[in-house]
């Protein structure tokens, strides 16, 4: 079902599904049938690297979102499962140079959209909680390293309207810090750690950024 | 360095460490020699199965936690490495009968000690922070179920002041929801979530439990 070393969540068909861009509609309270989210993404992540500092650095760059069928053609019952097949993001600091972040090909990067079991109960529909578990790859050049994570990032954004949540304000769920690993000496102390990250979801792009 | 199909943290060596029973000292602010920690462990879960219902189970039993060498003499710049090497816990709810928790043999459950980035400022030693990712099988027979976790539960103890930190309070760090999968059906939706988790680190144990 995947080809990944480590899943991190529940895998998601890719084949098929379609492309969706710049123009695509994003309907509220509404289950959208399957396809792949290409988005914009900003976020502002802060690095703490052991005896040199920490580092606040804004990233900008696009993600690629798989999502499968809802399980429910009603948005009050609908879940749905995703699965992050791309994302680049770059962002740059004076001490740390030019930062890539990209997907780590080991793991499967996954999530879902879904009620959460303490809903809104007021009137009207209820808003839904997404979350998604990554594994990526931190380029710095400038300090000549690579680094990667072993316990995922789980990005959440909660008052989910619309499937995919374009727009919406996003958070790392980090506690105090989250080990971050030098490629080249994976068994070592980590080189860093990621401390705080913030994101906004961005809306759908135009194809020709992904030409 | 390590067979695990996953690892969620830096390896530890447990070749030739002492096995660590009641009687074994607790010193404060200060790194010990490495050691293997047989100690008591109590906890609280809750536990959502959607369509179902919420469950509060409490849990007691043991694990067993290799730390490496602590990476300076001194408290202060101390950082200790640690692998969950057995856990083995019991909790029982009306509704889902016996539940049984242990290690998912595929992952390497680790975790580290180190001093917060944001340590106590004020007089005297800063304490540390403690943080373990685990991933964790959950045998419900009363259900005929087995599930497992493929995110992280990442455990962590604030304010430790002793390694080992016998007898602080910790909080398993869970946003709303960590999805649960069947080991027989490990492709579909999550069949639970584990919603909460706040947990009692014990102190040692006799040998005898352990033979």
């Amino acid at each position: 079902m995947s080809e990944k070393k480590t899943l991190l969540g529940r895998p998601v068909e890719t084949e098929g599904v379609p492309n969706l861009y710049e123009g695509s509609p994003v309907v509220k309270w509404k289950a959208p049938e399957p396809g792949i989210d290409n988005l914009g993404l900003h976020s502002w992540d802060t690095f703490a690297i052991p005896g040199v500092g920490e580092f606040d650095v804004e990233f900008d760059g696009y993600v690629r979102v798989v999502r499968s069928p809802a399980t429910d053609e009603e948005w009050a019952g609908a879940e749905v499962y995703t699965n992050l097949i791309e994302m680049h993001m770059t962002g740059a600091s004076e001490e740390l140079g030019t930062i890539t972040v990209t997907l780590n090909p080991e793991y499967l990067s996954a999530g879902q959209i879904r009620t959460p079991f303490d809903p809104y109960a007021g009137e009207g529909p209820a808003a839904k909680a997404c979350r998604m578990a990554v594994g990526c790859m931190f380029d710095i050049p400038k300090l000549g390293t690579r680094l990667f994570n072993r316990e995922p990032v789980i990005l959440t954004i909660d008052d989910v309207r619309s499937i995919p949540p374009a727009g919406a304000p996003g958070k790392g769920q980090i506690y105090r810090m989250l080990p971050l690993y030098d490629v080249r000496t994976p068994w070592d102390e980590p080189t860093a750690y990621l401390t705080s990250l913030k994101f906004n979801m961005g809306g759908y792009l135009p194809a020709e950024r992904f030409q």
